[in-house]
């Protein structure tokens, strides 16, 4: 398990102490009925969820907007440190198969960092990398903050 | 280590058995100092080599046209074997950052599998992983077969 440091002219970053145990936040990102759960804020659901937990593995949701529409997103995981890192990208599908880039796209790579910390409690760091800086401000122009944060809210109060 | 079996709209395969026997392909592949003096069909060459051996780690070359024009190319480490298996892509940076795509880019996962065969030999098998059709066509045009058959020739000969 390799640290990083984020770079702010490229990286997005939600850093938080919550009061849930680290392995429920392992459980929450990486069962399916779980993550479906918590993973979309509200009113958008998450309406599929398919999770083959490895390097290399499919990491594939669909979520589905009010008015009904459906989302699929394709990725796979990077790196899997049970109960302390998860390492995906929208960059890649099942056995690091190059996705082909397209409009509307948001290419990044994303690092869910798990530490125990005080009271049995998680400090949570999520990492949205990019591949450049206008990458970056597109994902910040989207709402990176408040919606990774409602989730994370949602996230806590499914897990608590 | 995952078996992979190869799409054949989608990858490109080189499969051969060769009289190296595998830690010296594994050497090969890993070693800058070694992979300089292979990677490349001559009369280009490879002028520059970083590698960082893990998942996530750099793997970064500079090839150089007979005309002394170069041409940087920047990837990473995705599943790391020691002596069997080595899996890495042009669509992501160090810390598995995406890179943006560009013209003229060639996005593709690299896989390279080595099997001990007889005689203390390698089987070995190299495929290039791309996102559609059109991009593996591209690679089959731009002479996959022939350019990673050639740079192979070169490292029978130098490892030999």
């Amino acid at each position: 398990m390799t640290a990083f440091t984020p770079n702010p002219a490229l990286d997005l970053v939600l850093e938080r102490t919550i009061a849930v145990a680290p392995e429920k936040v392992w459980a929450a990102w990486t069962q399916p009925e779980l993550l479906m759960q918590w993973f979309t804020p509200a009113p958008w659901k998450t309406v599929a969820c398919e999770i083959d937990l490895r390097a290399g593995g499919r990491c594939n949701t669909t979520m589905e907007s009010p008015e009904g529409e459906q989302f699929p997103n394709h990725g796979c995981y990077l790196e899997v440190v049970p109960g302390r890192l998860l390492v995906f990208t929208s960059v890649m599908a099942e056995d690091f198969r190059p996705i082909a880039a397209g409009e509307g796209d948001l290419p990044f790579t994303g690092r869910i960092e798990i530490t125990p910390a005080a009271d049995g409690g998680t400090q949570y760091r999520a990492i949205a990398m990019h591949a450049d800086e206008s990458g970056c401000e597109q994902h910040r122009q989207m709402g990176f903050e408040e919606g990774w944060g409602a989730a994370l809210d949602q996230l806590v109060a499914l897990m608590s």
